[in-house]
């Protein structure tokens, strides 16, 4: 079997799992306990929360933990609009649905008024356009605009967006799920306020992830209670906190290796694809997120079934985002771009573990089935 | 070391932490991928639905998978209270602190009457002022009482409530965190309309639950997105889902056995009360919880450190809810029977793993500390 759809979820590496399963057996005490069990658990929680911060170079208070990137989107759209003071929130339509979901509602919820970017052919934001939103609205805004999109990899620049930002005096909210582990993201420089990370995106486990909020920034907790300095209520998974540390750990350890064995690969693919197949258009930038390419593959009647194609000869790619491909629809990301009526997506996003020999096989597919 | 602290979190199960190891292993799909690892991924998440469905006697449809208790808890009271229709909600000063916050939250957010039921001296509710309050309402209400409190152990009868709250057409929310895997809890018969669970406390991980929704009911999500049915956004903790339905099962399987061992350190506990320290007064209702014991000593000047002498000496005991214990102040609950005042709260609670010889020293450290 071969996988090559690590933008939606990546296998647990061996230290990882091996981590984890070593302090599951040797603790279990309740972080808000004042007791030894309870301090040696919340040990572990801070030891956690200090290194992400330190990756990140930002403070450790900083950091919050959740249940991942979706629980993280809800925290900051819901602690951020429900403020009187913010009147304005500026997104892109092809930000992760989750992200898109949570604006709508809230947006709703709390009368906040909702601005929609253009985007151009691959998926880029107009800088100018953002700028004059910003400038043109009285009040204060909201701006969320993710880092690396996950179904074309079109990458955002954060220095760039955070200046507009702070010039406009925008808190900025960059969804930075793909890029956490991939880039060595530094936040020290005041911007974005906010950014997400998902353990589950860089070889930790499902089911954890954290929020990074700027110290001068205060949002309200969507769980009320006394975990994580009264952000975020709720028993910690101190498991799956403290692998999460060291799944990126691992990441940043490895990372100048892997982004070179990811130019590696994509040079090869897009070489292959060149030689065995031909011209071919891609969806949003190949120079984007180093893991991830989206191929546009013209619709004919009898490529209909494409993925399945692949699935059947044990080649696991996908369509778009895995959250919304139990809807059986196009992606609004390749709808948002204008190529949904004319085009399949298949996105090929690689992990520290891929081969070119999997290259191949996708290769050997691809050539069969469109 | 002693750890008599099993309300505020369990040890995993070593069958359990081996299961969840190898399932971290051998899977990683991310179940909304329509490809084969989605799809096995799916099977993990829908098998330990139809599980933990099968053990309440309840449908799979009604099971829906939370990052802990505390989601659990936002989600039905926010997914209740955003209703236009709901315009009451009745519940007890000694509900567990999640509880409190979520309810004094959403109701403020949606206009919500709040009504605080009294309690008697062992934490009981009065069934027939339940009744008056909402016979005495024109609107619908939801009624959110536990079945088990958390720190003083005492029991709510379920079919009693669930009966008065039927014939008001009001919805019914039971908190059964603590009675989860202790009690062969049924909700065939129609109530509660809502319950809560949390892994952890029946020897399985940290950061993840269910909650119960009779298929009759609907309620709003607070994770908008297509996961868990629309109901709860986020790519699954799949080992933590499947993890969860095994320490479960397990449960279940022991049921009796461990029934009877709490039953036997319970009164081993108040045999040894009386014989070596005499009479003592006791918070909440002894005959509640099968695991729980709250111990009331007289506050003097000389017991001021009374948990800290417990720590020294190695039993790990809890004042109240590890969940407020960070805040260092009175027991909420203890405050609400009247007794925070004079007595100093000692709560020991039992996991199947507690033996009489944790039981002994115990009282060895209480003879000396109090």
């Amino acid at each position: 079997m071969i996988y090559l759809d690590n933008a939606a979820t990546t296998q647990m590496d061996a230290k990882v799992i091996d981590y984890m399963h070593e302090l599951m057996h040797n603790h279990y005490g309740n972080p808000s306990s004042i007791h030894a069990y309870g301090r040696q658990a919340k040990v572990l929680v801070e030891n956690a929360r200090t290194k992400i911060s330190s990756l990140l170079n930002v403070f450790p208070a900083e950091i919050f933990f959740t249940s991942g990137g979706t629980e993280g989107i809800n925290t900051i759209i819901n602690g951020v609009l429900c403020k009187p003071e913010i009147t304005k929130v500026i997104t892109s339509p092809i930000e992760h649905s989750a992200m898109l979901n949570s604006i709508k509602h809230y947006s709703k919820l709390y009368d906040v008024e909702l601005c929609m970017l253009a985007i151009d052919d691959k998926g880029n934001i107009n800088l100018k356009e953002l700028a004059t939103e910003l400038e043109n609205h009285d009040g204060k805004s909201l701006v969320s605009l993710m880092h690396a999109n996950n179904e074309i990899g079109t990458l955002l620049s954060i220095k760039k967006v955070g200046e507009i930002c702070k010039k406009s005096n925008a808190l900025f909210l960059s969804d930075t799920v793909q890029t956490i582990g991939k880039f060595k993201n530094d936040f020290s420089a005041g911007y974005p306020d906010f950014a997400i990370g998902s353990a589950h995106k860089f070889h930790g486990p499902k089911g954890i992830g954290f929020i990074y909020i700027n110290g001068n920034t205060k949002v309200d907790p969507i769980f009320i209670g006394t975990q994580e300095r009264n952000m975020r209520a709720g028993t910690e998974n101190i498991f799956s906190i403290a692998a999460m540390a060291k799944a990126m750990e691992i990441a940043y350890e490895n990372m100048n290796l892997v982004t070179k064995k990811y130019a590696e690969l994509k040079s090869y693919l897009l070489e292959k694809i060149k030689s065995e197949i031909g011209d071919i258009a891609y969806n949003g930038d190949i120079d984007g997120l180093p893991n991830l390419i989206n191929i546009a593959i013209p619709k004919t009647s009898s490529n209909e079934m494409l993925l399945m194609k692949f699935d059947i000869a044990g080649v696991m790619v996908s369509g778009g985002s895995a959250c919304s491909s139990g809807a059986l629809k196009d992606s609004h990301v390749i709808e948002a771009l204008g190529k949904a009526d004319k085009y399949r997506a298949i996105r090929i996003a690689f992990s520290k573990y891929t081969t070119t020999e999997e290259i191949d096989k996708f290769i050997d597919v691809l050539k069969k089935s469109i």
